[in-house]
């Protein structure tokens, strides 16, 4: 059985990872055979947002933590990811992956990538493991594979801007396909940038992790 | 389009909703052609638990706002359910059904329900709406329809024995089935109660889902 890693930046779409995509992103890796095995970085959120009113919290929360209930507990401390137990790695969306991840929420094209995401990512890349991005995780692709590397966030003019100024190849793409960068293995798809529904996500979700899994 | 209302009991399956039972529930309301939308009662979750150690927290957190990262802040106060504006109701499951909307975690038969959430279950039974419970959730089905009322949890025989002391009939029923009581309009899947895996708990929340839109 295929063996899938899926890195995960918190619990909710405002502070961390996309609820609806990461348990889609799982459920498709189950149907495709493969098996799921969650990651997060024991590290503090950047910030908790009160998901009712949009508005930040007093409060302090943990990446590894909080994710661990997108995984009923079923997660590891990202540290003990190495690519060579995997067959393939996968990154839902959320603005976790912009603000824990990285921080290409606040800084843009100047984005730096958290060095342990970093470290993981770059082995996968290194042994030419295949790996899957949604929604907002393609901004880390110019900084984990270099100049030229292709990906999608859908359609948003100023995130595929300085997704191409960081050195990528952004190509639009609608909410029910994904983009394959062949070369390296990568796959994107916008989910909820463009998803206006569970199931729109979903269409594009299905479509990308089945090819992931193909190629693992 | 047929409109579904769905309670939730916070996010997380130790100490508010089971995450994937949410999700895979409001996909398949989609899939079936229906509408979803989101509630959850403002009160205090009973506790909160690291879900990485299964151990308490230091921490006070509100229902409706962690509910809230389910439903990517498309959710409203409990409140503002009345039954006669929906088509049918659905309760997924999680420690939250048994911590939060009843104490059933505690009390066992002995439990009591959270007044606003009998309040609006018992609407949409006095109006004859059909309603969906997944996984723990059934356990609240005694006090809502009174004796008699038809359901499972699956196998756990605890669980049935309270089940039945509380009033109901307990039904055993596999993962990848549901239990229809035809005369009260009350379905019921075991859900993560049996599942082990997403999959599993997909395949009787789907075909329940099916169901409860076709009643609806």
């Amino acid at each position: 059985m295929k063996k899938i890693a899926v890195i995960l930046s918190g619990s909710g779409v405002f502070d961390g990872t996309e609820i609806h995509e990461a348990v889609l992103a799982l459920h498709a890796i189950e149907q495709e055979g493969a098996s799921w095995h969650c990651f997060a970085p024991n590290i503090a959120q950047h910030h908790v947002i009160n998901h009712l009113t949009g508005e930040e919290m007093d409060e302090k929360r943990n990446v590894l933590i909080e994710a661990a209930r997108i995984a009923r507990g079923n997660i590891e401390n990202l540290e003990n990811l190495k690519a060579a137990d995997y067959d393939g790695l996968l990154l839902p969306g959320g603005f976790g992956a912009a603000k824990n991840l990285s921080d290409f929420a606040f800084t843009g094209a100047g984005c730096e990538i958290n060095p342990e995401v970093k470290r993981a990512c770059q082995e996968f890349a290194k042994e030419e493991k295949p790996a899957g991005f949604l929604c907002i995780a393609p901004v880390m692709i110019p900084a984990i594979y270099g100049p030229g590397a292709k990906g999608t966030i859908g359609y948003d003019a100023d995130t595929a801007h300085a997704f191409n100024k960081m050195g990528g190849e952004h190509i639009n793409c609608p909410v029910d396909d994904y983009v394959l960068d062949q070369k390296r293995r990568i796959l994107t798809t916008p989910a909820y940038m463009q998803a206006s529904s569970i199931s729109e996500a979903a269409s594009g979700i299905n479509k990308l992790v089945k090819e992931l899994v193909k190629l693992a």
